[in-house]
């Protein structure tokens, strides 16, 4: 069997850097792909073009990817155009450009650097005194899995400009869904648990998604719509344990028509595994 | 009267989207040259490119620009290479690379990608309730100004490897600058006033060197010793209004050999102009 996330965001070698990959029609939402999506494929042609020859060959996992969104990206085909800026020692830093073409002109939809080491050589020297000092962010309290509600239950209406949420698997903490009922709670959070719809195990590259995976914070704030992203960075702490993972949301500065959004993402043992930040624009409705 | 910062982060334009810029020996600090002093020769060679000609022209603030640290920077000649990825709209992107030639071989520092626009064109529809809502982050209380510790006030030992500290005008809260006496609070958080020490006035791209300009916050931890930065995004807010401004930085998560590390900026009225996130890796003492 292969997993949804792994046909969808498959990259082809076509040389001089450059990998083919396809849009899928079921990572849509709104009017355009979900970005956490296209990260997965962007990580993909990084993983590939690294692996290609030491002595980057060894750095296997993202550690941080940033990204800037340039135009919204469509269904269809696409390429990531990868360029190695840094390899040797402990990490390589990588240019890879997302592109469409359109019209026979190539159109950049994402900009990104990213950083790519190996996780399973992190240093855990400090890990134990950090712990001691409380410097080891924690996970929020959810109620269990069972309560909370499944985002794919959304209504026809609205999944339809969606097809996105079939993928997931996502349980949304009832007290920050309550947006959906048209009571939103106005803290600027959004928690739950996730998973893949299909239960493909999430891994680091599978991380670059699910920090773009849930509603956008502004939903909370009762103002639906689509938030554009103007930038966002992902950290990957950590590969993720089996099982669910505990994602949230939060804004904490909604200003000049503008927001950030953080998200911490912990895994099944309550390891903080990834974290980012996105500024982006608040919804116009 | 030339400011140092405007002194020492002009940039000479060369054509084909080149700057040549010269690093200024009193940004060194430790073995290399300050990050967020190389963030402000990078907005200032984006600004300039930018400027070059319409629909770029009117976007000559920094919004978000995210940055990959590849190799340590030295006094002395540099060049900034800009290429315009995205125009036209409310928002140009653009990538730079801060570059210096060792022994006849080009070797990148630091790749960027800055998304600049208008910061006088703020929407503030929401403003009011967004601040109504408690969602605009507020400056912490900080001892007054003239009972902060003057950071340029270090012992001569140190300060000859950290001329950058006579740069700057920075007052630290006693309370997170007890580890300059051995007495590190190991809350993980520094913080204090800010200014230029020659009062050179903060603006958007002074704010790009203002999110690196205080020591790691693993200072606070009792880890002294430099923690090279991986990757730094800023995001500038609104434009800060006259005088001090009031500098956080903060980590959460120590784990793995690495941290992050959130500095938030106010202005002189309170109002969040500036937060940026870096992740690093841990000193090694």
């Amino acid at each position: 069997m292969t997993f949804e996330f792994d046909r969808d965001t498959a990259v082809r070698p076509v040389g001089n850097g450059r990998y083919d990959a396809d849009l899928g029609t079921g990572w849509v939402v709104g009017g355009g792909v979900n970005g956490g999506y296209l990260l997965g494929i962007i990580g993909n042609a990084v993983r590939a073009e690294l692996g290609l020859q030491a002595p980057t060959k060894g750095h296997v996992d993202p550690f941080s990817v940033s990204a800037h969104f340039l135009s919204a990206a469509v269904a269809g085909p696409a390429y990531v155009e990868t360029r190695v800026l840094r390899s040797g020692g402990r990490f390589s830093t990588i240019e890879a450009t997302l592109v469409q073409d359109v019209a026979g002109v190539p159109v950049p939809r994402i900009a990104s650097h990213a950083t790519f080491g190996d996780l399973d050589a992190l240093d855990a020297t400090r890990d134990a005194e950090a712990e001691q000092l409380g410097l080891v962010l924690k996970a929020p309290e959810l109620a269990p899995v069972e309560d909370c509600l499944l985002a794919s239950d959304a209504p026809p209406d609205f999944k339809k400009i969606a097809p996105l949420l079939d993928r997931f698997g996502t349980r949304l903490d009832p007290a920050s869904a309550l947006w959906a009922v048209g009571q939103p709670s106005r803290q600027g959070v959004i928690q739950g648990w996730f998973k893949l719809a299909d239960d493909r195990p999430l891994d680091p590259i599978a991380l670059l998604m699910v920090v773009d995976a849930l509603p956008p914070v502004t939903f909370d704030l009762g103002w639906p719509g689509w938030a554009p992203t103007l930038e966002l960075t992902a950290h990957v702490r950590a590969k993720p344990a089996p099982g669910w993972v505990i994602v949230r949301h939060r804004t904490r500065t909604v200003a000049g028509g503008l927001f950030e959004e953080d998200c911490e993402v912990w895994d099944s043992t309550g390891r903080l595994v990834a974290q980012s930040r996105q500024l982006a624009l608040q919804p116009r409705s």
